[in-house]
């Protein structure tokens, strides 16, 4: 067989080219597709950072700049296709650029620079962008947990512990647990921001380069917090999309908690909460169905985001330092993570607003089961002076007398009696109010309690958070886009002419 | 607002219809896209039992039959997409169907079944086609390295444990000893088709139903082996996905640590093996590279694999018997699983084909390091009757002071020197003859060793269950094809006017 | 410092001893006390084939089985600990054999072995024993649900699809579901055995041996069923335990759905049984509280064993043939999820034989909330020969109706009434006898369906499983401890003095 | 059977005892044996705050101190084990607190607390030691690293990209990259502890209590940072050991990358480092052997730290808030991990310290296979002015002319030659300079690259970063030491009769 040397842009020492299905089984086409645009702000910079240094001439980075902005243009007009057989994005837009410049000026672009650190400027731009998507998306679910909170302080509902009815908490209350919950989530994805948002470039193959890049000025063209320096290390390393991952898979975790609890809220047994049909699914033959859809892909995607953070947690795992192509495989997880928590964000928001609570049902639970008996054991501790160990004893053993008698504590009589048998004297009024489930709400004081004061007072907090949060949200955004918008008025003026050297970086 | 009722298929109680977001949410339609041709059979042969038990007419299933056909066709010319608002598969044949034939006719067909099994079944479909698909590539896989073994029953090489030179062996032997673990792949993939090739149909929605089916009959239709019976088991259980999905990381496993076996047999310094062009890759920045990205990423997708496992495993977690729409998250990990093995087994074939093995690099190593010390202390447990413990305790000595001198065992004479400080003399010819790899692989004869007996004994013995395997795989795609085209012929006759009873079953 | 030679038995070529933490790091002595009495019956099947086969002498055989029968005993006596400095059980007993018998004699133990296949062995004696074990548990408990099945056949209650109810089932249906699932990992539990009962020893330290050593008669002595052939596939694989391992994950995962259902059938809300006082749990805190502890844990303890199974998987990832050290990490999870599992099947059976049903509740659940719609809809097909989807949207529109408002199915005049409006005229005594939930069950006759007719059958399938399965594992139990008393009589024959050629094998 | 009362603390209405094999299920003794001193300390901080607040009195606070004081003494001396019947450690603590001083003094300390809140209070203060340790052992381990680092800023060695040569580095720089990943290892573990180091004292059972206590005061007394206040939100989170988790995660996956380096390094055919004898194996069969085996067992154990995450996640997975006895399971896979984790951390730096860098192998193999060759194609880019992309071409053209004529640089004459053909005059002088890899090395001069400035300037940074969170370690686990001094004196005043609202808090 005659070889035929590659035409591959690095297959200087290849005599023959690749398969068909080898390339097929290598090419990252699909999952790059979502980087193009951040690429080609990648290269814009190396460029003008190339020029500056006078590493490569004004009209190379003019050539080079013109056809990097085609290309973007072309590809979102949809007249460049990213080509399996170019491999990758990176080399899909320099082979665009070489067409269109010619190699003497397109060829240069690639110069101290290597696709290993160029695919991590793309993965890292999309990575913050998303984070931040992220943290929107959850700043808002908080916000309806908020107002659901605002207006439910008061609103009595059983507590669960073992799925048992534990203790009345408010309504308001639960729904600020997931608010404290959120914003412990939300400054992961802050940590994991602060990796994503270094700069990588420069780092070369592995070693950095002896041509005398500036690091510091792609970092500010790109809209970067600072470099990422050791080159073997920033080429070696996954951990920004590790902690990312982990940061959605906590998410998720708890996302997944909240669509167990809507499942069995709008169960016929508990009824504490009617799905608006906007927000509920039927059945194909059973014609009375309505279905907690949403809520049920939530909880059952949750496999999905640990699964993504596992991917790269395996892939990881004994890999020797430097590049390997393997980490290749850093990204269809990552994307998919943020995919599946951002459309759960998407939808929760919409099902939590218009999900009808069933207060009465709530309020009917929180009086049917004994929910109240600590705070009888407490009275006990208060007024008797007994020791609690001693009043829980007594009031279970009240308790397991009504169960066995089928009552209640709300058949008084026999509550008064049992107390009295046990040498406590209550008149029923006061066995009443201590038993009341709303009383025991209000009286829950104790910081970080069920009672309206305190959770009003969390409310007062977690929304002082979260307007941080979504400032901080905001800047970042704006940073970023700042930076876009820096870069590209510099590419504005050097292609009007402007000598690099008198842009105004 | 004023309510829109619901124009979903199931929307009678429904007085809204669902969001666009929570449509998108919910939808399934690219996962389904796999399943078209499926969903398709199963209406077909769920619409001929219908007739055949009489529980719709023949002109009912005339008609229904028509529009199925017709469904696929315009599906496979492109003329019939699925819409995201239609939800998944079964909604967008069912209305396909329904706007075609009529309600009075199409609204027939979902007559005692549910999406429930429905959805089982073109999953049971697609799963038992991949498993067998997956099952070829295997065996072609171990079909290379029979080759390869037969080549190289007498080709030495270092075995390794603690990736230290151990004992030598043949290329043979290690080329075995995959097809040995891929045959328990093989098996494995066996297992998993037998839960897979069991129907669903018929399960209904979780409790059977009340129409007279015959499951037996769609069974056969279908091409099944049998009935999963129990139909709450049926709808609530998932096995058949997760044993194919264990099977699958195990086989993803072996090919890992193939694939880490090629990256470091093709390094410079292991030098055992060197990639045809064709199954390499260069870097953008280094023109001297010539990388194993192919083994890389064999290694590298593992993780992928394994993560698909867990993400179901997760899913069913906790999960209350019946259907939840969690379930709808067993595909997208199984076809991801399934794309990512059966592409990993389409490029190892040619890239081992064509590799070049180091006969004389192997050869030189298997002779540097000591690997056959243990032949040494053998001979002496043979031939001077010490206990094997005393002769490991004198070799390891001997070992240690040529090692610190800076010498190995071919440094004859020291050799035999430390030989006889401990007593024991060998003239150098005979000690050459203990020491030499070649000979050492020859008397490893007991059964599974490394002896070339051994190994093309195990070469015939693999041979012979690849056949059956193979011949096995084939029966199994024949029957499926037999049992499409039987309904194939069914069809024929009913739309030519043959009723359903004289119709040939 | 001067150097100070290794104590160890292969420490002939080292100058030094290792330090004390090192030793701490790699020594397996906890995980390996499991196995010393698997590990000697190994050694005394390894001596007594090593003096068959003429390796060694009658004399040497004598001395190691009198000294390794002393080791067993002292073991069991607890005068002889597993030392951390000794590394592992191997080296623990090899130099309690030595110290015993002297090394020419203990010395030649060893002979045409390595750790590599010693520690498989034991592995694979213990695996198998363990699954048996599993095995036996997991009958049981189906026992205990067929019991339930059998006195609950005509229960009926709500079946669930999305926690909604569905449609009416038996509660003995569902008890069969769990029998029908635990069916197939008791079968998945037969594969994993298969391959844990195929005999390792004599792969030696990757290659087999040069010795002339009898692996069939090894085999025949451990009770094994055949022989691991593939030396280097013998000492690289680790599939017998990740199969094991998702046998057991799978298992794990079905016991967690139960857990997940007791939890919230024991609930105040579902309120469809009560637990035992000797199966619940109180508060510290809260007196009137009766958990479902072990429940919750049960569910709880899922990711433990699935956790199990990664860290296997992980730990194989990319791993070069040939043992590797890591691979000592293979017991560890694989013990604790047998541990696990077993815990779990422990306690069950007792949960569930003493659990208060409670069928009135189930019966009133699955009478209140449109359980029945569908059989309403399978009626109009019937009886009015419409289409189902017709039918489907009519009773669909009349639930929607109905819920509106605030009614159900039994306002039979309102039902009537609805119905009329869409053209179908039932009287109220037909009505009523469409709607019975228990008829519904009755009529749900079809293969696999919740009548009791076909739960009746399907329990007496399953006995007949069960039975069968049972009677297997008593054979492979009495079929190890047959061949453990046949290596005993061996011994004993030996040490009487009887020649090992003249032995009864 | 007559009913036998429940003797649990919590047995007030419960008729009977669970049975052994249930408490045996349920019991946690082994893991809470790590939890004891940690228990009492935070029952002694909450008597202080309770007598404080006036809910207990000052005899009360007395009787309960003395006796706390002397279960810590007593479980020190080995007097007063913890019994499986007594549950856990909060039973066993109060158990005997009530045998000693009474029910009417012990009975109190439960007051306003529940188990649900107490079990969160040593977990947090044994995850905050731990991580303390963890991060002291990764700082000790980066000292080692940055020692190497600084005598080897100047050795070449071959940097790899795919596991092939790719450019020249430094052992200095590769070992400092360890340091800049472990860096980030030890920020993880900082985040980790804020969360690890919140007060979750009077979450109570999970609405908080209606007894006035004073939160703020057990967070001074426990060296807490902070109130961790929503209680539903206390009671059901942990994140706290999620993200512990996956610190430890990520770390152990450096550490693996770790393991994978040395194993390979130590390889006879890489041979760029031998292992002292002190960390080194032999084999029990093959005399020669010297392996690996804590390099192999760090990356082997890899996988059992993230199944320790993965354990967790999967147990959070779909939980509903409240507590939950499934949340008993998030200790095992801690402890479990912060084992492993410190035991690698334990012996890494020996094994660094000792081992042997083989600096001229190290030389050889980077001048042994082009891996200069980017450094010829840059040259060509800054003296010819070509494209990067055109002298990539023409150096690769070279390698492979030369790969083909079984040729290196090395071999000048030929180099000149081939350079020349493509219309390049080189002397030779020139082109030894060029690829030299020292040179080449020094010239690396970028940000973060390999030359020695750089490395050196990068050493001194990381050293002062170490520096500075050694100070922060040591300020915290002083921090905590005084806090429990504090708490010991308040004890000392109290016990000598001082009233607590005198005491000195």
């Amino acid at each position: 067989m005659p070889t035929k040397p590659s035409t591959k842009l690095w297959g200087g020492r290849f005599n023959s080219e690749i398969t068909t299905e080898t390339e097929d089984f290598t090419q990252s086409i699909e999952v790059d597709s979502r980087m193009v645009a951040h690429d080609i702000w990648g290269s814009q910079a190396h460029a003008i950072m190339l020029a500056r240094v006078g590493i490569i001439s004004d009209e190379d980075l003019r050539q080079i700049l013109r056809w990097l902005g085609k290309a973007e243009e072309d590809f979102r007009d949809g007249k460049f296709f990213l080509k399996p057989e170019k491999e990758d994005v990176h080399m899909n837009v320099e082979s665009y650029l070489i067409e269109g410049a010619g190699r003497e000026y397109g060829g240069k672009l690639h110069t101290a620079r290597s696709r290993n650190d160029q695919v991590l400027v793309d993965a890292h731009l999309v990575t913050r962008e998303q984070i931040l998507r992220t943290q929107e998306g959850t700043s808002r679910l908080c916000r309806v947990f908020l107002a659901i909170a605002r207006c439910h302080v008061e609103t009595v509902m059983p507590g669960y512990t073992h799925t048992q009815h534990a203790q009345p908490i408010s309504l308001g209350f639960w729904a600020t647990a997931y608010v404290s919950m959120f914003i412990r989530d939300l400054k992961r994805l802050d940590a994991a921001y602060a990796l994503a948002n270094m700069n990588p470039l420069g780092a070369c193959a592995l070693a950095g380069t002896s041509f005398p890049i500036d690091r510091h000025l792609t970092t500010k063209l790109l809209g970067f917090d600072a470099v990422h320096e050791h080159a073997l290390d920033v080429i070696s390393s996954r951990d920004f999309i590790a902690e990312t991952l982990f940061a959605l898979s906590m998410l998720m975790s708890n996302l997944s908690r909240l669509g167990e609890e809507i499942v069995y809220w709008t169960t016929y047994e508990f009824g504490m909460a009617v799905l608006d049909d906007t927000y509920a699914f039927g059945s194909s033959i059973m014609p009375q169905k309505k279905n907690p859809d949403i809520a049920e892909l939530t909880r059952g995607r949750c496999g999905r985001v640990y699964s993504a953070l596992l991917d790269l947690l395996t892939n990881l795992k004994g890999l020797p330092l430097g590049y390997n192509r393997d980490l290749q495989e850093d990204k269809p997880p990552l994307w998919d993570a943020f995919d599946v928590v951002q459309s759960c964000l998407g939808v929760l928001p919409g099902l939590l607003e218009t999900i009808d609570f069933k207060t009465d049902r709530m309020a009917e639970l929180a009086n049917a089961n004994f929910a109240t008996a600590t705070e009888l054991a407490n009275y006990l501790v208060r007024e008797g002076g007994l020791a609690f160990r001693e009043c829980h004893e007594i009031v279970g053993g009240i308790v397991g007398d009504l169960v066995k008698m089928g009552k209640t504590f709300k058949d008084w009589e026999e509550t008064q009696q049992l107390l009295q048998n046990r040498g406590i004297n209550l008149a029923i009024p006061e066995l009443q109010r201590i038993l009341d489930p709303k009383l025991a709400l209000h009286s829950h004081r104790s910081l970080g309690g069920t009672s309206p004061t305190e959770v009003r007072r969390m409310v007062d907090g977690f929304e002082g958070k979260l307007d941080e949060l979504e400032a901080q949200i905001r800047t970042r955004q704006d940073g970023i886009q700042a930076a876009h918008q820096r870069t590209l008025q510099i590419i504005e003026q050097v292609l009007a002419g402007t000598p690099i050297m008198e842009a105004n970086l």
